[in-house]
C-alpha cells in the first residue's frame, strides 16, 4: 500500500495512531503540561500562566509553489503567514520562527535573500523574530518554518469545540486566492482591476491575529484557519466535533471582484479554493452575532452547526436545495 | 552568485546578517524574553524561572541518508538523536517535537510506520513526545524535526563560552560512525566482531542528554555537539568564542575495533567523521578533570583552549609536530 492510497489525511491517521500506541507519555518537566496533541492547527502546552503553541508548516517547489505563481519574495511571506494563521487559529501571538532550507546547490544566492526579505517583512508586520534554523542540500527546494507562541487567554481555540446549534462564520472573502491561481497559472483572462485583486489575494494573504484573539478573549472556543478549503476544512472541524453542519451557499462572502471575474466558478472556488488563511469559527449566536463587529476584518455567519454523521457538511442554495459536492479541498498525494 | 559558491555556512552567516539588519527585534510577550538566537546548537528563550531552547534538523534522501546505509526505522532513530543531541548540547531535557514528512505519492506506508516506530524508540528511549507535525508531497523524501526542550538550570551551554586556557574535552569515543559508513556504503572489509560494533556506531547513536545536564549543572558553560566533524566543530566552537585550540591527536579518544579495522584512517575519521552526536565541552581544568569521572559515559580530556586567530584549530601529533589538515567537516553544498 502506497501513501498515495490512503491520502495525506489517512496516513496522519494511522500514525496518529502508532503514536498514541506506541509513544510515550507527554513528559511534563518543571511546569511543563501537554494540553493539545495531534490534530488540531498546532499543538499546546500550559507553562507558567500561559499558554504555548507550536507549528510548523513547509512549502516544496513544484508542489505549493512555482516561481510562475510566486516569487520567492512572496513564498517567503506566504511560509511564514501559513504559520501565524496556524497561531492566529489557536487565539495566539507569534513568538520564535526557526527556517528549514532544502536547497540544490545551483540555487541562485540572490534568491535566497528575496526569501528572506519576504520572511523578514511578514515577521515586522506580525511581530515574530527568526531565531535559527538548518540549511541542507536537497534536489528540490523546499522551506520549511516551525513557529511557537503564546497565547496569554487561558482559553485556547480548538477545532474539537464545535456543538449542535452554534453558528458557523469565517473572516474576510473566501475564492479569491484560488481566482488569483487561475490568472497567474493558468492564464485566466480577467480585468486589471480583478487581476490586481485576485494576484494580490493568492500572493499576499494576512493572518488573522488580531481576529483569534478578540475571539478567544470573547469566550468563542471552536476555530481553525482556512488551508486547504472551506467546506474541507469546516468538515474536518466537524469530524473532531462529533457533529456536521450546514452552510448557505448564498452567505458565503466573497468579493465582487471575483465574482465578475468568474461568473461560473466563483462558488467552487470559494467553497473549494486553498490558502486563505481566514478564521472558520463556531459558537453560540448570541455569543457571535455581536462579535462580528468588533472584529478588525469583517465576518460572516454562513451556516450552522447540526447533529449528523461527523464531519459530515451540507452545502445548500437559496431555496434550501442541496449543492451536489463539486471539487475535493487539497490532499497532497490525491490531488 | 550559487550556494556552492559560498558554502553552507557562507549562506548560513549572510542569511544571519539580513535578520540582524532587517529583522525586527525578538519579541517579548508574557514572561518570553530571548536569550540566544541563530549561531547555536538550539535557540534559548526565559520562560518564567526556566529557559526553553527550542532545534531543528532534516533528513533527505541522498543527501543525509540512502536506504542502504540506514533503514527507515534506523532513520527514525537517527533524525530523533540529530535533535535530542542540540538538546543536551545546551544541557537541557527534550519536551515536545514537531515532525514534517515530505514524500512522493508512491512511498509505501509501511516504510513510513517503520520511521514512526524508530522514531518512538527515541521518544520513549530520551522521554519526549511527538505532538504534531505535518505531511507533504515531495519529488524527493525528507523528514524534518522541530522539538523544544527546557534547562532546569538558569545556566546554559553555549558555543561561545570557551576561555583561553580551558581544556577540550569529548565525550565517549570518536570516528566510529564514520568506519560505519566506509563499512555500509564503500563495503570496507572488517571482522564480523568490527562490523557489529561499526554498524551500531552508525546507526543507533546516543545523544548525551546525562552528561550535558551534568556538566551544566557543575559550572561548565561551554559546549556544542559533534555533528559536522570533530576539528570542524571545534573550530565554529572556537569562532564564536573568539579564541584557537590546539588538539593532541593521540588523545582523541578512538575505539580500538574502529583503530584496528582501519589501521591507515582511523584518525581521520575520527578528527573529520561527523553524526558522532558527542558532546565537544571546554573549561578550566580544575574544573573539568574531576567532571570526567561523574559523566555516565567516558570523557576524554584531547586539548586546549589557546589564543589564536578565532575559529584556527591545529592537531598536533605524540612529537608535538602539526599534522596537515586533511579532509574536512561537513558542508551540504561542498561535500
Amino acid at each position: 500500500m502506497k501513501v498515495s492510497d490512503i491520502g495525506e489525511f489517512g496516513l496522519i491517521d494511522l500514525l496518529a495512531r502508532l503514536v498514541a500506541e506506541e509513544g510515550p507519555p507527554a513528559p511534563e518537566a518543571a511546569d511543563f503540561r501537554l494540553r493539545l496533541g495531534i490534530g488540531d492547527d498546532a499543538a499546546a502546552w500550559q507553562v507558567g500562566r500561559g499558554t504555548e503553541v507550536f507549528t510548523t508548516d513547509t512549502a516544496v517547489q513544484g508542489v505549493h509553489f512555482t516561481l510562475a505563481s510566486t516569487p520567492w519574495r512572496n513564498l517567503g511571506w506566504k511560509i511564514m503567514v501559513a504559520n501565524l494563521s496556524d497561531i492566529a487559529a489557536m487565539g495566539g501571538e507569534p513568538l520564535y520562527t526557526l527556517v528549514t532550507l532544502g536547497l540544490p546547490p545551483d540555487t541562485p544566492v540572490a534568491d535566497m535573500e528575496e526569501l528572506y526579505r519576504g520572511m523578514l517583512e511578514a515577521c515586522r508586520e506580525y511581530k515574530t523574530a527568526i531565531v535559527g534554523g538548518d540549511v541542507v542540500g536537497s534536489p528540490v527546494a523546499f522551506v520549511t518554518v516551525a513557529l511557537t507562541g503564546v497565547c496569554q487567554s487561558s482559553r485556547l481555540l480548538t477545532r474539537s469545540a464545535a456543538r449542535e446549534g452554534d453558528v458557523v462564520a469565517v473572516t474576510g472573502t473566501v475564492g479569491s486566492p484560488a481566482g488569483g491561481l487561475q490568472v497567474l497559472v493558468h492564464g485566466a483572462l480577467v480585468s486589471t482591476e480583478a487581476r490586481q485583486h485576485l494576484v494580490e489575494a493568492h500572493r499576499h494573504p494576512h493572518p488573522r491575529l488580531v481576529e483569534g484573539r478578540v475571539l478567544a478573549r470573547a469566550g468563542v472556543r471552536c476555530a481553525m484557519d482556512v488551508s486547504d478549503g472551506l467546506v474541507d476544512d469546516l468538515s474536518k472541524l466537524c469530524l473532531v466535533s462529533g457533529v456536521g453542519a450546514r452552510v448557505e451557499a448564498e452567505r458565503v462572502p466573497v468579493h465582487p471582484l471575483l465574482r465578475k471575474a468568474f461568473p461560473q466558478d466563483y462558488l467552487r472556488m470559494a467553497l473549494h479554493g486553498g490558502e486563505e488563511y481566514e478564521l472558520l469559527f463556531t459558537g453560540p449566536e448570541e455569543l457571535v452575532r455581536p462579535l462580528l463587529a468588533e472584529l478588525l476584518t469583517t465576518a460572516t455567519i454562513i451556516g450552522r452547526v447540526v447533529a449528523d454523521t461527523p464531519g459530515h457538511v451540507v452545502v445548500v442554495d437559496g431555496s434550501g436545495r442541496e449543492l451536489a459536492p463539486s471539487g475535493a479541498g487539497w490532499d497532497h498525494f490525491r490531488a
